[in-house]
């Protein structure tokens, strides 16, 4: 077995933090990158007055980090942050051009819940359907009978008969095509048992530009403020800075499984209106992302009655609604609960948010998705259609696929089967991968880690002695950055630094997604276990006197 | 023939225009958003204070058009407007229920650069490009062979190695597949005869939301100016109010052709600097929308030095770059024009957007494009990529389709000939179009035309008699606006007002594609010319001694 940490590897690990290794880099070292914890952290500032000064030194070129948008020089976006940019240009090109100085031979994205990356295959009766809209001229040979099963053939016909002038390289409505999103309406409303509209349904290319939108429209200045879960996907908060709103926080109880409390959220409500913030909206990520908790029904009756008590829009990040694994838990979509609690389009703006990338399909470079807008007032909702038209409308097939998640083939149809079986398989494997991976996790010194109820993620918390915090410290990094970084120069697995996330002050953590192949966890798993103790080891406090106020040091779980 | 201006479509213009077709219409009634010219206008804010009121009266929603960002409320997309909505939302389904009740049977689209709902083809060896990439199993059966052409099927092939895993449903590279994006840079450096970079390629879903990244870049605030021709695609506008600059006009010359002048932006500069406004960027827009001019070589060698000695990013739209009707004139992207005069990427920020919406293939439900970024400095190049992550990345089958627009079918391949008879085909007939309906124009009382040397426009000028715009102005709304909707209301031929795109103060325009198909031109140009020659004989000035200030009257041509 290969040796995990060589010195040449701990070498380059050290010069990395101190971001020797690119003395021209283009890019902020890591280690300096790695050092601001938070947007709007004094660390952030100093990096931003200390990189004004030199650019202005250097000359007054038309552009520099001194003058463009403040508000894009400070967001954060870790999931393509840092780690994964160090393994794509870097440890990439170094396993390319030398496979032998590297103590693993590939790199393990587990950084991005990106399936087909990994080796998930497509979903054969969708993509036959998306391959002859894109060539129509198909559906008049007697050969494509040869190529494509029945169904979707003829699902193919039904969808160009819904698109004007069987047009799919036309601008659609700017909310998307009429007919595909009545379409989407009719799965909404026989997945929930209650009435939707595809006047409601807004496509768009994926949820992220759904969410921008949103954010767009709510936020008018950093005196309006979007209640957010910590730990989040942080798309939230990214998005909240480029708009220039407040991110008000609240936090999910990682002692309760990730529990969402309306005792929690009544608490940061209050006190960000005791400083002057108008909080907004409420966003909730159900099944929860990097959590992966998935909440009880009568919890989302609470949150909804907070949401309608407290005037606030709730949005409702449901992408990972086809993801669950557990037998004791259903996904249940807000809109859904706020009905049967009696509350109409009148009572309560709702927002849900879907996505053709997550589910069982993991669709993520078709970039299709929608939101389901409801609750909001005529006038608003045209405001809401105008900021959608600014890009005229998202991709057809995009569009498409959408409506074909949302009907997927039904008993009788001749895919039927087959495509059960492969959705059946892509579930079940995933439910396995995640128990496998956290019963691992959970076996390790100094890791605890709740179950991955649903979506696609385990986030586990790391109990570091405080050698190694120390040593993160003196690199000038976050703990489980540092962590992170160790573990992807040991091993080639790319994790994501809870502190991208955001976490409890003191605690440390790193998401994982399970997307791997099956057939690959076990040398994962072991990778990863090698590793860790070798790290405990490298770190352990030999006495418990040494710990500083605020870090976490035990060595086994909470 | 049918009447074209009935006495009921007579009432119905103007009840529309008074928004009294629709009591309680969700849209504000086309008068009161026609009668705002411009987003600052003091009758926008007149507007929205008297919204903000009558919401406040009817209790406090979450979420009301007092409550939403300000930004999102004032900016104005006309290309989607209000005109388009009445056609859409009204005649459309007034067409379907009572075909009999309208003097025209169908609506004719020419508000919006959309060629294939109006029955444009796709090219075949795109499409069938496509087809594969969106189901690559296909590539393994021999009976592929009898329905997809052989270089489709080769393409499909070097394009899936390009692309990790071949997995065209996983998120690229947040700037799009690096193989694509190499291969797009090679068309690049092919076509201006300079080295391209694919690192500097981002792809995106279309042309839009690159243009909103580098707004969302550059504009700190409404001290940040962006300098913008006009008239102007209304994209400009939109996102330069969305990210909260300040839009700094440059008018082109009617009078020469729409002529772009280097000491009209020196004029508007310096005024703009005056101000206290910082000029951040200039726009050009190379063939021109909706103006339809192609710049001159020398005239872009003077824009490039402006730019290099104002210290401005260049901001080229350059999407119509195949879109060129006339032989005297030729594309020169700006990239080659600064790279012949000397200019390394150290000189000049410049960034060229291209779509796959336009050209001769027009594919804008596929929402694909890039913009190609030179002469940033290293450190802010990151920060565009950051902003490029937020989204993850743009729709792989855009990104597929944009390197084939770059790297269409070459002599020698089997599908070679036929492509260049549609290629042909499609451009040739929109030169013929172009000129019908410029000859049309100008052979009318009260309307001159310039020529469309390029894109897909043509920008007539109304030479308005003044008992229309009394008329206009008694309903409220701009004359341009009155005219288009009185046009729609006659003919079903929808056009977007000058207005929407801004003109030189007191002159009127519409902006009419030429992408109507051929077959229809001759009936299209009666239709108009009935309409028109009405409406004239409606409004003619008895005497004109009537003629206010401001407003333009004569009878013929300039």
């Amino acid at each position: 077995m290969r040796r995990f940490l060589t010195d040449r590897a701990r070498r380059a690990v050290a010069a990395s933090l101190r971001g020797a290794t690119r003395p021209a880099a283009p890019s902020p070292a890591p280690a300096a990158a790695l050092s601001r914890p938070s947007p709007s952290a004094p660390s952030a500032m100093a990096a931003y007055m200390a990189r004004a000064m030199s650019t202005s030194a250097a000359g007054t070129p038309p552009v520099s980090l001194d003058t463009i948008n403040p508000k894009v020089l400070e967001f954060k976006y870790a999931v393509r942050g840092e780690i994964v940019t160090h393994a794509q240009q870097n440890l990439e090109q170094e396993l390319h051009k030398n496979p032998e100085s590297l103590p693993f031979d590939e790199i393990l994205y587990c950084n991005i819940g990106n399936p087909h990356s990994l080796g998930q295959q497509p979903v054969t009766f969708f993509r036959e359907v998306l391959s002859l809209c894109d060539h129509p001229a198909l559906l008049d040979k007697s050969e494509t009978h040869a190529l494509y099963s029945s169904d979707a053939i003829e699902r193919a016909w039904q969808i160009l008969e819904k698109i004007p002038g069987r047009a799919t390289g036309a601008y659609s409505h700017s909310q998307g095509v009429k007919g595909l999103r009545d379409e989407i309406a009719a799965g909404i409303a026989a997945r929930d048992g209650f009435h939707a509209s595809g006047d409601n349904i807004f496509l768009t290319d994926g949820a992220s530009p759904a969410v921008h939108m949103m954010m767009q429209l709510l936020i008018r200045s950093e005196k309006d403020g979007i209640l957010c879960p910590l730990p989040q996907y942080p798309l939230y908060s990214a998005s909240i800075a480029l708009h220039g709103g407040s991110f008000v926080p609240y936090f999910l109880d990682e002692e309760t499984g990730w529990g969402l409390e309306v005792d929690e959220l009544k608490k940061q409500v209050d006190e960000a209106r005791s400083k002057g913030i108008t909080v907004r909206a409420l966003v909730v990520i159900n099944p929860g992302n990097p959590t992966g908790q998935v909440l009880a029904e009568e919890n989302q009756k609470k949150i909804v009655e907070f949401c309608k008590n407290e005037g606030l829009v709730l949005l409702a990040d449901e992408v990972y609604q086809e993801n669950i694994y557990v037998e004791d838990k259903q996904f249940h979509s807000f809109k859904k609960i706020a009905r049967s609690m009696g509350y109409t389009d009148d009572d309560l703006p709702l927002v849900s948010f879907q996505s053709v990338s997550k589910g069982y399909y993991g669709e993520c470079g078709k970039r299709g998705g929608y939101m389901e807008v409801t609750g909001f007032n005529a006038d608003v909702r045209e405001q809401i259609y105008k900021v959608a038209s600014v890009n005229l409308c998202s991709n057809i097939s995009g569009q498409i696929l959408s409506s074909l998640i949302m009907n997927p083939p039904k008993v009788g149809d001749e895919s039927y089967e087959s495509f059960m079986v492969e959705r059946d398989g892509i579930i079940s494997s995933l439910a396995r991968r995640a128990k496998a991976l956290e019963e691992a996790f959970n076996s390790l010194e100094g890791i605890t880690c709740n179950k991955a109820e649903g979506a696609m993620y385990l986030f586990p918390r790391l109990h570091l002695p405080q050698k190694a915090i120390g040593a993160a410290q003196a690199a000038g990094a976050a703990p489980d950055a540092y962590y992170a970084l160790r573990l992807l120069q040991a091993t080639g697995i790319v994790v994501v630094p809870g502190s991208g996330f955001g976490q409890a002050p003191g605690t440390y953590h790193f998401r994982c997604t399970i997307l791997p192949q099956e057939d690959k966890i076990p040398a994962i798993i072991s990778r990863f276990k090698e590793f860790h103790e070798k790290f405990m080891d490298e770190f352990r406090d030999v006495s418990r006197d040494e710990a500083p106020t605020g870090a976490t040091i035990e060595s086994g779980g909470d």
